[in-house]
């Protein structure tokens, strides 16, 4: 391997010759060899990417930097986005809290490939200087949180949301497709009366749905960028106007509604958009681990279980019991929601620990953000079209156990009151007989008024 | 002591004489000997109070209540509602999981004292019958999710965000006072660029509206009651009309905005309205906990700390070392921010394992709700009248820390580049310097420009 | 009510006249009204009677206390451990993280107590001054952890470990009960090969007996005791080999055996044997919520669910499905189980945030542990009387399952190999029939063959 | 690209052409589109290979398996664990709970990989069969536990253990070079009285030697393993012996000291052993972030911070503050600890929800405890050797600090009691003065006496 020399304010360093990262870089790389290598999110580096040409053409238009400098900027940032430099990006989540070294190395490449791209050496007088130029009116305080703004909001925009959306919409048909559907209702995993499959249904959309809710309320908060702050939010070093403007080139450039932040100081040394956004998925994350777990245990069986519900066949369930399937989607999904429940708490851990003007738990902070939203997005998708597409019920039980339940007998409970109906079920239930068998022996009911009466397809 | 004789469907229970509650209260009391006796939160069953007295004018209304039995109803509700039954609830939270015989405390204590206000003997012929008429159109699995959000509603809109909302003016208060004293701002708890104290509290103000602004969106989910799903959310046994009704009672009674769920299922089987305001809880003890520190770290000293900053002298501090005083309002706060936050992972592992048509983990879910919000509201309470209004500054200390600090070379990148500024505040760090003697030494800036140039007024 | 006056070094301060407390208490009430009243867990004063008897015993041995004071200082604290005392702890959790002001409140009660008991009023010359007497050779700094270790191991080996260790012993003797009912196995909650009940609930005496193991392990690091770091573990002020008799003293007043820790800085600068026990208490718990889970889920029915279990009926289940019995005491304990988990992140929370020589979050840390320890072995003892003692196998309902599962044809690996034992299940599967007729109409094992190799009372 | 066809029990698979792995592999791939690919940690593979073997040479030696197809599956064991055969393993941690699949990929990239290795082609009549003799006497169920078990252990012995050791091996060194340095002690960030800078780095020495403790009594939990269980626990289809020998085996080839587990059922349906482990892991995060976090206070400055500790200069801090240099390891290792913490938590949502004989959040579980103790043993390198081990006091301005602080007042305690030695230091803290001008002036203390008994150097 070949090498090159490059410098920075505590002096010398050799880089690989065929990388375009510069000295900070480098020193990150060897100074944090913590856990696997390149960690860093790619979201992060391309969120910094359209922040770098945001800040370019806001420097640009407000008169301090030249229109060469902007579009050299702007086009490495372009071949970012286009994965093209990916493998100039080695840092890993691990290293200074601000992430001021992902930022560096975001500024690094951008001016050493800006010289190849002017036909000059690298080492050669710079046509960008990272820090002057490439970093011109920002600091690693202001962009870092910014980039978590910027890739927050956009996974969650073009991954979760529509993933569980479409999760939501299936639901929403399965509740209409089983809506006659009477089957016994349970509460306390024990039998309780009966109401409609649709029904059970109905409440897995309406729980995405509150879910989804909140979790497009944190929008908002996740749309305020912190750039314009600077190294503590005072924006110093920053040209008149340059917060306002630098958000509206961002918003343009990503497609998506960003604003300046109404308090940089609030912006830079805590993380309440991420706590509150993250918060909304974990929300999501106890509501699909509820639904998940029913919809398995309806689907136990295929003989021993419950056995209500048939789940697709999608792979053999066991290395040793032949025949066996089991219910792996939701499986996958209740594991992602654990990692969920349990990233929230690192987000919680790390957000609290801010001190004064900075909070310095940011790379961990964006990167189990981003991977809670990955994970239930992907793990959302993957249920939706290999589980709950294709579920169906299981009629023939359905109804076999709606009919043996003795909660029928709820149903009386406005006819001949709470006790007499009690003594009923008791009765069935110490006897293994049915509950009109004792109704009429206990001569609380006749025949004919408890078939009147008690009617499942009544009680939904 | 005396005892007398209740009977439920199980059979007889002796239930001593002096106490209003029947059989199945009991039962509870002596099978559930788990942790300090009755520590079922009194909001809990005030909640029921109004929740009672609803469905009963609801029933009445449409027509299957008496006018008579609505109103004793309504009298006893009044009673619990002033206090005056407090010793006739005695059950814990530790109790089967969907509160069931915390809503048969209540009927069986509102069964009974009517009796007495009837002029009757309780074991009499009962002029109110706990299941049929006071429980009537209602089941435990919708009454208590009920009460749990009428509880969480209240404690929210009358303790939690007024305590901190009048933090949040002290705080917005303080950033006008300190709006010109111009301190040292500090990252990576290292030196910076310097800011005014009063655009540091202008951040925690900031941070304390954005919790606001979430915990305020939560109250939208917790006003919907799932009164009128009964058993499994099907409103079985109840009237026409009743769940939209019932809510509208409770909200005239309350004099909050209660209006009915608009999915019973989901509002049975799960509690995302309890998930998100106490995520929006969470994010405020975050918050909080940040303030807290901020504000011990540079109240440290007296002499050997940052002591930037004066707070109250509540209490001696130290029972071995005489004179010391101690940021005890930053201690309590944050203790009560860690416990917010473990209440938080309780609740959603009690969330997450809501089973079919019920979530058995409802008096746990809402109890660690309920301390949540009144720890936060009487931390913040407490806070703001014994610490946050006293803080003063130590000018004094606060000009000589900004003064000394190598940071304000910041001010130079504009003018002569990263760095040579660089090169400044690393020969005056090495050398025990100024910058100013530093930066013209090294011939980059002449003392007038310097003067004029670096300025920490003018770098906020 | 009457008032007196009290002072400490910052003034004078009014205290009702009925109450033994002091200045340093009558201002802690003032400043954190933060919850309810008196919530300081009792344990811990009991812990400091046994403290300062203690220290007061190692004082005069090391000729710093005359035994006049001494035994006056004891006498109290027995009174304290016979709850004579109790009204005299008002104090909140929610107070100095240090806990300061529960140790002064020990001291003051104890001060002014001895003045009663010597014939003195309160307010007269002091018999014993709580700082220097009462307090002597102590901080609360090295006191109040040693309280925390003292009413940890008390309350493990008193109520939590025998509590766990009789519900093991109710399941070794199920699992011996059980041990020749041959049931299916379930694993993905799908039907697997069989296995007896007796061998599952094995598994649940060896799933507390691992938990235990892990508890008692933790035992040794709370048997060592703060006590002899003073203010910040140094020492300063206590006689030549304080800390190891005070230690010594401590554990024959208690019977337990306390030893002294091996470094004050790190005892009182962090809480390790808190955060190890209590991580032992949330092993227990992620074990028990698994047993009551796996319980109420095989008792589930009793006609439309799994139905292998039946358990005790100890109260009517609902308020209006009549004749409804729920397994409750799975539910009381599984929520115990939820607040462990939470707690564990409030100590974690609590025990991360240690600042230089102390950590100041205390009260809040031990309380928790407290409550962990409290709510698991209550709710032990409870589910093992009211619900673990009385569960009985519904053996027909076993026996049936069974004998229908497909997942018998495992036994046919070894014969046949997987592949075509996997044909037969789905054959059997896909057409509703047995696996006997299936593998004969498939032509891979005899009649004969059949019933030898596939006998469920062999495959365990 | 090219394909073939394999087959399973659900029929056939299009499978790549180059590589080794078969049907259920490529239905996996397939139908878990979650998270990144590939991402089933690498050491469960490696931690497979030895397992295989081990089986192989078990059931060679109990006479079920050839010794031709042992030494087959044997040398593709060796060739996975020197990586031979990375590309072959697609598989994420987001598929089946119970890992099933990654089971299967091994034994299918075994068994074709024994048809090249006896120069078959792949679809030729198999020399080695996946299910048939790869998996041969065992399950996925009672396989991944063991994986799960080896992996762990591993990566504890040879990274995480000795990593945190040789950190504590540098903080008892320094505790050494540090042992005569007086310092100023803060207790509540206040200052108290003095210790020596050695005695706080024998805290940080203890602490750790406290984790370690706790880890190292865990790994004999994980030294236990589920194989011989087979699917439910029970070991059916396995030989006679073949449980303690294939642990024998296992030892052998890693080793370690591995037994076999006393009871399947709980190893198959909990995860004991990894919540205890990581339990500790997650005490020793706590540990390491409170003494990362008071190194980083303590080199807080450099001219208006606490000042007292140099760190190692490894890399420039700021991209706009120039000349700035930040406790960068201290942020990377906290950021860790934060991680560890969450993951604790997952663990405990996941180890929480086994259903009846299998716990089926495996890959969740073992992925975060391995990313645990992957990132605590790699960042604890990296603070040792970036920064530990560079740490140098700033002895003048330690002195400094120590000798300006009212707090060396508390020597005078046991001279002239607690309240006299209050009032000289409140009345210096007033006045602005020395304690020694203080203590004269108010005649409570000769000039030589002062001298005599407030020395610092004799107060720790």
């Amino acid at each position: 391997m070949k090498f090159r020399i490059e410098k920075d304010t505590l002096g010398e360093v050799q880089v690989p010759n065929d990388k375009l990262w510069g000295a900070q870089t480098e020193r990150s790389k060897n100074n944090f060899k913590i856990g696997p290598q390149a960690s860093m999110p790619f979201e992060i580096i391309k969120a910094f990417a359209y922040l770098k040409k945001g800040a370019a053409y806001t420097n640009e238009e407000l008169g301090v930097l030249s229109t060469e400098k902007r579009d050299l900027i702007a086009q490495v940032c372009e071949e970012i986005l286009e994965d093209q430099l990916n493998q100039h990006f080695p840092l890993v989540i691990w290293q200074t809290g601000s992430g001021t070294q992902s930022n560096m190395n975001v500024n690094e490449v951008i001016a050493n490939r800006a010289q190849l791209i002017s036909k000059r050496q690298i080492g050669e007088e710079p046509i960008l200087k990272a820090n002057d130029d490439v970093n011109k009116s920002q600091s690693s305080n202001d962009t870092f949180p910014t980039a978590m703004h910027i890739a927050a909001y956009k996974i969650l925009i073009e991954n979760t949301i529509p993933s569980i959306e479409n999760l939501k919409n299936t639901f929403k048909k399965k509740s209409k497709d089983f809506k006659d559907i009477v089957k016994i209702g349970r509460t306390h995993l024990m039998d309780a009366t009966p109401l409609t499959l649709g029904q059970e249904f109905s409440g897995y959309t309406q729980l995405l749905e509150n879910g989804l809710k909140t979790l497009k309320k944190s929008l908002e908060s996740l749309s305020e960028l912190a750039l314009g702050g600077t190294a503590v939010g005072t924006g110093l070093n920053t040209p008149k106007g340059y917060a306002i403007l630098v958000a509206s080139h961002i918003s343009k450039f990503t497609g998506h509604p960003f604003k300046t932040a109404p308090n940089k100081f609030e912006a830079l040394s805590s993380h309440n958009a991420i706590v509150e956004s993250h918060g909304a998925l974990k929300q999501i994350a106890i509501s699909l681990n509820k639904i998940a777990n029913d919809i398995r245990m309806m689907a136990s069986g295929p003989r021993s279980g419950i056995g209500e519900l048939l789940l697709p066949e999608n792979e053999p369930g066991s290395s040793i019991m032949p025949g066996k399937v089991n219910p792996t989607q939701c499986e996958a999904l209740t594991m992602v929601c654990a990692q969920v429940m349990g990233n929230d708490v690192a987000i919680t851990v790390g957000a609290t620990q801010g001190h004064y003007e900075l909070n310095v738990f940011k790379p961990m902070l964006i990167s189990n953000f981003l991977q809670s939203a990955r994970l239930l997005g992907d793990a959302c998708q993957s249920f939706n079209e290999n589980c709950a597409k294709g579920i169906e019920p299981n009629t023939k039980r359905i109804e076999e156990l709606v009919t043996n339940s003795l909660m029928l007998v709820t149903a009386l409970n406005t006819k001949i009151g709470y006790y007499k109906a009690a003594e009923i079920a008791q009765t069935a239930h110490k006897n293994g007989t049915t509950l009109k068998e004792e109704a009429i022996r206990l001569g609380y009911v006749s025949a004919e008024d408890f078939d009147h009466w008690v009617n499942p397809k009544e009680m939904i």
